[in-house]
């Protein structure tokens, strides 16, 4: 339809996207760096948490050093041995550091801004969400755009390479080891992401765990009170898990979105423009973000309400100029059917905001399920959790019609009854579309930690009170938007997974025949992958266990060996525990990253490629539920806690209290490390499908 | 290969093999009724629990005659208006009643033989299991006969219709109309199976909850103490749950899995041989099952292992039998196929067994799993919640691996690779080998509930306490086989579901192209269908929350009101907890079962056949995983309170008892409502499909 030169000039719109986010990111820090940090006091309290921080990450990327070592030499071989591209090894490691980069540069940021948020928010609350929130946008941002940076990187690289060094190569080989090579940096993006969900979450979770079972239940002191020894590491947790853990994990989920698209728009028939529409679209979705982050303004105005208003101002604004824009590039890029897959895009868009709102329904103390679960602390503990199973169960209900309805409407819509690759191309534009704005999503997501942490800091500073109420209406908006983040989290990876899936079938199909459900390998797939986010779910509960555990004992045996703490004449020793987190995660979270490397291979060999493809759709649903009945389940809880605090139902203290404490606890691990990992679960293990295809073709034994 | 004549007239070991079942009962009631029935004060007692479970069953038994009587019309109408065969709505009512019928011999029995057992353990502990263990095999031969007797009442009407009334219709329609009523008749007892499984399971842990949280937790009072006003209803409760129950649910299984078969083994091309061959399988099982029972002997040894021992003697005599009999059976009927089909059988049989020993590593306290979960009691309730929801995570690894397994075995050897149909009619078979010696392992199953009730009979009736602990015995030996029977019954589910999904499969080939995981509407469905049985369990969860919290307020109401209970001078008001119990599940019981009834033929409409399809895969894998994760999780939670009550982790009355009995409650709904109710619900979806696919397909939005 266009020329090619056009079109290949189009893609130039990505790397200059790219960079309107660094350069935003940029200034955007030095901002931050001109706010004051606030006392002597404040600055050693922020410190620690900076310091325990950067511990962590160092020690994490030393251990995941190893691991990509390994897997370079691995694909090398393979691509050695097979037809996979000498770019293999390369792009996953490429993938790695970005995705690794991403989540530095946010944490980075975090950890210095919290103490600034919370000297604004003495201020006042505007000032106070205006810090934190820039500081989210430094996430959003540098996660969209290294992002967009490394995927052009690569696809130009690919495309000189194949225009100057390889010319005689077919047009359809050339589109095939590019999508193979993207892929690839994917998986090593995902594999980062995976490591530092599970590695994060397992630390935030066993320090938060550990510090209440001693702290407040045990010695009963506050909640982020400097006397705790395992205080320092729980706000550490917050950074390494919330928001270095997120930001991987989007990361990889909006560079799977982009890559699966541009592939899957080559073997829809679109040839280049195909290709290049995804990047176009989450080009101008950076744009939108950045100038939908001029809305976020609360006028003046204070209360949760108008907090709130402020936020979805700014999300609201960036999704309406890229629905907009995308309409545009749409019908200028495919034409007459443009118009269609703008719809397809556009289901994907509207089906992120519906999720949202479903995981508020489900986990907001404004809505009658969360209000229910809080009243079940009345007859006890075991009614507490029963009603929170029950409301995480349900509360499955609405996403996956959400899901379901995005997929038919998009697929029916661009004409998949007729042309079954098209259809396919639309569902994974949906998922660009969920993803396009996600450098601002993500800014309201991110800045939820930093209020925490600024919280923690006012407290135990001993900054006024005022400081501290302030800190803690930011705090709860975040706990709002951190539940329609995970929301948009999971919903955007069961969307990415399937258009990664749908790749994956392309794949095989030259070899085998189609994912028939009738077949016992793909029927037996299907439940081994079901039962694999399960069988994960289980370790990483397990590992926080363990590893909360250990806090335990260390907070007790320094509240006994150490005289002085309970009465603030002494400093309790925070570096062993923020030490013994470190290790316990990254000793941990081994073995659940190994699992979601091997299944795949494992099942690929066994029940062959069909079985495979069975496998990863069964990982995908079950995940998928599995992920927000855990999520929605822990959100509740959370939520029914702090109704009762509000004054409800006897209040803080009362035996409805205790037992939504219990709630709460129960509930961290699920809502803070299984759920989000199974996230990143499902999406890696098609990446390891598709990247290993050849080698799983060749060694399986049933072809 | 055989002549027709001979084929028809061993159709006839099915009439004859029922009646040597039912003969059998007759001559063990008589047995049963000679026992002795103890003193005035234990008959008092079971006169109290026979009342209220024979009231409960006349109400429920009323509440389903609406049901039964709209669908009749229904089906009615629909026969009259499309190819439906005009038996189809009697078949529906005859499946329903002959189901009925099982659960009530079964449940009438229990109920008289649980003073009985208590008396006889007076004696010794041989008698005591002799006395229970007849009281079970009761109602397993009753399961296996009725079941038997009434498959035979529609072969040979149909096989009569189609020889004298009919003669001119083609051997595949006469096939197909055969296996379309029998299959009716399935969803009959099917749906009498759900409202029996779930209105008894919300009724038995409405009243043991209940009667715990006042009981126990507030007034201190032990368990079966006769001061508690609804420790009749909790007794009730054991029998219409967990004897009328799940003798529905197995009835079903059997007869599903066994019409499936016969289905499937005519479209594979065997002609009357296939259908057939799961006839006289099930025949030869219900001999091998009778004569197994006589195995059933202590030898005058005492302790938990001489009665399992004696236990298992009898299951494994049974399925040796079985085996070596379904070996000259197949050959017999297959020929030279009859060796491959055998393994397929052999490879279900054998699954049984190795699901049943998965269960008890993950729930039995002489394994690893149930004493970590126990040991976790020890840093509290959060602790205790959270390692059991992974220990139940956990232990659906080796089912699925197991299932897996036998579904792929079976169809390769059987040769599906080259002969699909083959393929199937050998995982039907798989089922078929499973359930074969039903008759004598719902009998170990059965005894449970019987033991339980003796037990409580005794405490109330105030016999002496050797008696109490003989009964404990027997009761904990119940237990165990209550899990390995749980574990069977989801087991066995599945496999039968897969059978009949076959079946569909074979229905819709006519309209459609197949369920490729490709086409939104699949993928879509399975979605959807995995979401159910997550819904279908927060409903049930959610109605006995609503249950327990009624008989709380009652229990309550009654220690205030009626002075002098709690000195044991004035009697508490046991019939109102029975009436409340039973009103509550008629009433919770509707919405549950609407659901699973109408959410095929809503979601055959708008997804169309093959997203029906998909909806039916996606339900059966993961009510597997949710079903097996729910019985696991509850029952390590409940042995591992019985673990501490040992002695272990500071023993009764401890703060880790008391987080055990939090775990234990969480546990009841999880294992004895919500968990075994998904086993009919996925089988029973599976059913209204198949019975309803023509309706479907004329209204279906998508063809």
């Amino acid at each position: 339809m266009n020329p090619e030169p056009v079109l290949r000039s189009l893609a130039l719109t990505m790397p200059l996207a790219a960079a309107a986010a660094l350069i935003t990111v940029l200034y955007l820090v030095r901002w931050l760096s001109l706010k004051d940090r606030g006392n002597d006091r404040m600055q050693k309290v922020s410190g620690a948490i900076s310091k325990g921080a950067d511990a962590y990450l160092k020690r994490q990327y030393k251990t995941v050093t190893f691991f990509f070592a390994a897997m370079f030499v691995i694909l090398a071989l393979a691509s050695f041995y097979s037809k996979m591209s000498m770019f293999t090894p390369f792009a996953f490691v490429t993938g790695g550091v970005f995705s690794g980069l991403a989540g530095y540069v946010g944490m980075k940021t975090a950890t210095s801004s919290n103490v600034r948020t919370a000297q604004a928010a003495s201020r006042s609350l505007e000032e106070g969400l205006k810090v934190a929130f820039s500081s989210g946008s430094v996430m959003g941002l540098t996660v969209v755009g290294l992002a967009l940076m490394h995927i052009s990187l690569w696809y130009f690289t690919l495309d000189w390479y194949y225009t100057e060094i390889l010319p005689s190569a077919s047009q359809a080989a050339k589109f095939a080891q590019m999508a193979s090579v993207l892929l690839t940096s994917s998986m090593g993006a995902s594999s980062m992401a995976l490591f530092a969900r599970v590695g994060g979450g397992i630390f935030t979770k066993a320090a938060d765990v550990g510090a209440d079972l001693v702290g407040k239940v045990e010695k009963n002191i506050p909640e982020d009170d400097a006397r705790n020894p395992a205080v320092i590491a729980d706000n550490v947790g917050d950074n390494v898990g919330d928001v270095a853990g997120m930001g991987a994990d989007l990361y990889e989920s909006y560079v799977g979105s982009i890559i699966a698209a541009s592939a899957l728009g080559a073997s829809a028939g679109y040839g280049l423009s195909g290709t290049i529409l995804p990047f176009m679209i989450a080009s101008f979705g950076v744009i939108a973000s950045i100038i939908g982050g001029f809305f976020v303004r609360t006028g003046g105005k204070s209360g949760q309400a108008a907090l709130l208003g402020a936020l979805r101002r700014g999300t609201n604004a960036a999704a309406l100029m890229s629905t907009v824009g995308s309409f545009f590039i749409v019908r200028y890029l495919l034409g007459a059917d443009g118009t269609r897959m703008f719809f397809a895009l556009f289901s994907g868009l509207a089906a992120g905001v519906l999720i949202g709102h479903a995981t508020e329904i489900y986990t907001s103390s404004s809505y009658k399920a969360t209000k229910d679960v809080s009243r079940s602390s009345l007859t006890g503990t075991a009614t507490v959790i029963i009603s929170g199973l029950s409301s995480g169960m349900r509360s499955t209900g609405l996403p996956v019609l959400i899901i379901s309805g995005a997929i038919m409407a998009s697929y029916y819509i661009a004409g998949g009854k007729l042309e079954p690759t098209k259809g396919l191309f639309a569902v994974s534009l949906a998922a660009v579309g969920m993803l396009s704005t996600l450098g601002i999503t993500l800014a309201t997501d991110a800045y939820g930690p930093v209020a925490d942490n600024a919280g923690g800091i006012a407290q135990m500073a001993g900054m006024s009170h005022y400081v501290r109420e302030r800190t803690d209406e930011l705090d709860s908006l975040g706990n709002t938007t951190a539940a329609t983040g995970k929301g948009f989290a999971i919903g955007s990876a069961a969307l990415t997974a399937l258009a990664l899936i749908a790749n994956y079938n392309d794949q095989i199909k030259g070899f085998t025949l189609n994912l028939n459900l009738m077949t016992p390998e793909t029927m037996s797939g299907v439940f081994l992958g079901a039962m694999l986010p399960f069988f994960f779910s289980a370790m990483t509960m397990d590992s926080v266990a363990r590893a909360a555990g250990s806090i335990v004992d260390e907070v007790r045996r320094q509240f006994k060996e150490i005289p002085g703490i309970m009465e603030g004449s002494a400093d309790p020793d925070y570096a062993t525990c923020v030490d013994i987190c470190t290790a316990s995660a990254q000793k941990e979270m081994i073995m659940p990253s190994l699992l979601a490397i091997l299944a795949p291979i494992v099942t690929g060999i066994v029940l062959g490629p069909n079985g495979l493809g069975g496998m990863l759709v069964g990982a995908m649903v079950s995940g998928f539920l599995l992920a927000i009945m855990m999520s929605n389940a822990g959100g509740t809880w959370d939520n029914a806690k702090k109704y009762i605090e509000e004054g409800n139902f006897g209040g803080t203290g009362s035996d409805a209290h205790k037992a939504g404490i219990v709630g709460d606890t129960v509930g961290d691990p699920l809502k803070d490390t299984s759920g989000p990992s199974i996230n990143i679960l499902i999406k890696l293990m098609t990446m390891v499908a598709i990247v290993f295809t050849p080698v799983i073709v060749s060694l399986s034994l049933i072809k």
